[in-house]
């Protein structure tokens, strides 16, 4: 077989480091999340396709271009998940959590699929952490799931935060506005692109999600969903920017943030980064309420709420300091007879939480301690015979021991 | 739309407290192969369909019956990976690490797929943690992998653990034992099932692993492969059985343990347990040596040596006894003009990591109290005029603060 060139398309392996800040990024936010009462919910990596199709609507890009459809052998098409959401108010409803204690707020980590033009920072397997909450309509939610997302980029260390908030409205002022948008694009219609041609028809919002220049400068004149809210909505949104203001939470309000999903209503928010390294790349976590979509699901009127996080472009922005060095790398220079002191203090050393290494192959002392070197070692201990020698290879310093138990009442 | 049903067939959703266990057997995983110098590595969940092709063998179970295969927008095959090894050895050549530092330990955790008839305690998607080690032809890597697996599991109090072993020796011993075998089930033709006549042809040792009763009890009667291990097999076995025997390990070295896959050679292991949860699905973890697999991918000469463990069946027996409940639950008696108190009194008590929760929806005091009962809070934190009271809902006692601070104070 020829040697293989890479991992498939768009898909990346994460090793060490990498693997270890996804890792300490995980726990974290299961710490986090966990202090505020949330559980995890591990749904499964494919869905029956019609889940997604129903979230994300039948006209959208996800499900016209993205999605990673196919049979199962007995003929069942099913999807990789794009994206969370959909799986967890499945698993929502299918679970029974609509008849336990309420609010239910759930968190997941895991892999989304999207089939995408390859480009830098885009991956069409990535990793999304996020959180789903139901059966709480208010404002507090919100400004509890919000505040733990920055929590959690704080924690990391993750500078320079936007966040960035609108209404789309509920639904009857989605309704009004959706019409008032609609004739905007037909007065329009010989300057904006055949993709909001079709939008303006199908789901006008979603056109000022446009990515053509010239459309959005056009779009910068189109009439805003602020204007159109009606009394309730605006009080919602007022009431969550004071909940902001009380906690001096520097915030944007977006007035053309409209997400590209179209279950939304209500409050929608990004949280973005000035950070460099991710270009125009820089938003990194986005959510908003879709009370509708557990309905939708065949559920009962549930109002909802939720974010989720792109654990690829955080890992790049974060600052993790990890430990990776060795603690000791034991040298045996008794030959393989004495292969079993070496094991026997090597998991003495385990237990107590040292990160310990030593030879499996019969290499010379020589060989031995060129490996401890290339792995980083920070001490290494000697076998010779009668005595155990204990190296800082930092320092230089050593000191001899007669036996192991010296040696380990020593250390610890 | 209809109100869903299930997840995919042959998928199960993890809620707490099961997400919780997948999540602390995970971390005790990565301590304890950190402690002994492995990385973790996290593959594509999809590969090239020939990755694995080429790792089980075109005319394995896997490859034939039980792979969800596909292929993506531009004709490319893809399939989700049937097991952790190929996806990992495919990683070690594409990101180089044979030109690292050696040999290179990894481990791995995550989620597999095999269209399987669907059967109690077997599943379509489940999950597996693993370890793959390169360029270590020995005994004490493979004596390191199976302690590191044994210790796993007596970290989670799984009892009754049995470790079975056996040779099925290097390609030269294995090559005249194929012959023999398949003179001998050549002689049986008659008496065994067809799928046993065909592996007789491919690859007869497979046939050893055949579930039908009476060809397992004609295979009583087959040679067995300890009497055709050359020397250096021998010599290989008896070196790893020494091991075992001086650190006092239990082992039952069986004979017709052989692996359903083609590529090992030596040492094969299955760790079993007798807990009775399991019945016949007892087999926690299996593994082996396979040192011809990276060379089959187009590398270099490469000894390997590696095992898989079932998430699934080792949460079912493993004795995890995690907190659930919620330290505090602050009930709001002043009402919506206190929440900035209850909010600032929740977040710096998860900031000393005890868990928060309160009530996001105006309920009356009344409500919240029987809320906090729901959700099995330890204590609770009443929120009154000019003063705070903390009642401990276990022991009832209580205690009357002025404020959060002095609240605070008092309660770390």
């Amino acid at each position: 077989m020829q040697r293989p060139q890479n991992p498939p398309r768009g898909t990346i392996d994460l090793l060490s480091p990498e693997s270890l800040s996804c890792r300490y990024i995980e726990n974290l936010a299961q710490r986090i999340f966990e202090s505020a009462g949330f559980q995890e919910v591990k749904t499964p990596i494919f869905e029956a396709t019609e889940i997604f199709v129903r979230a994300a609507g039948e006209a959208s890009d996800i499900v016209n271009k993205e999605m990673y459809t196919f049979e199962d052998r007995s003929g069942r098409s099913l999807t990789l998940r794009p994206e969370g959401t959909a799986g967890v108010v499945r698993a929502y409803l299918t679970n029974g959590l609509d008849r336990k204690t309420k609010p239910v707020k759930l968190w997941y980590s895991g892999e989304m699929f999207r089939y995408e033009r390859s480009q830098v920072g885009r991956y069409r397997q990535f990793r999304q952490i996020g959180v789903e909450i139901f059966a709480s309509g208010g404002v507090l939610i919100e400004f509890e799931a919000i505040t733990l997302a920055l929590k959690l980029f704080q924690e990391l260390k993750i500078k320079d935060l936007v966040l960035e908030i609108n209404s789309v409205g509920d639904f009857e002022s989605r309704k009004i506005y959706q019409e008032v948008l609609r004739s905007f694009l037909k007065e329009h219609e010989n300057k904006i692109c055949p993709d909001c041609q079709k939008r303006s028809e199908s789901n006008p919002i979603r056109a000022l999600d446009c990515k053509i220049p010239e459309d959005q400068e056009l779009y910068k004149q189109a009439p805003k969903i602020k204007d159109y809210l009606n009394n309730e909505s605006l009080e919602h949104h007022k009431q969550l920017i004071k909940l902001l203001e009380d906690f001096n939470i520097n915030y944007i309000w977006n007035e053309s943030l409209v997400r590209g999903l179209d279950y939304y209503n209500n409050t929608v928010f990004e949280i973005k980064t000035n950070n460099k390294t991710l270009a125009n790349q820089n938003t990194i976590c986005a959510g908003g309420r879709y009370d509708s979509l557990v309905k939708d699901f065949g559920g009962d009127n549930t109002p909802a709420f939720g974010w989720a996080l792109g654990l690829e472009r955080v890992m790049q922005i974060a600052e993790i300091n990890l430990k990776q060095n060795i603690d000791f790398f034991l040298i045996n220079e008794l030959g393989q007879e004495n292969i079993i002191e070496i094991i026997s203090l090597a998991n003495k050393l385990r237990n107590l939480k040292f990160k310990i290494c030593f030879d499996y192959d019969n290499k010379s002392p020589n060989k031995q301690f060129e490996l401890a070197k290339k792995l980083n070692a920070e001490k290494i201990i000697i076998f010779k015979e009668g005595k155990l020698i204990l190296k800082d290879l930092l320092n230089e310093k050593q000191f001899v021991f007669e036996n192991s138990e010296e040696l380990i009442k020593n250390i610890i």
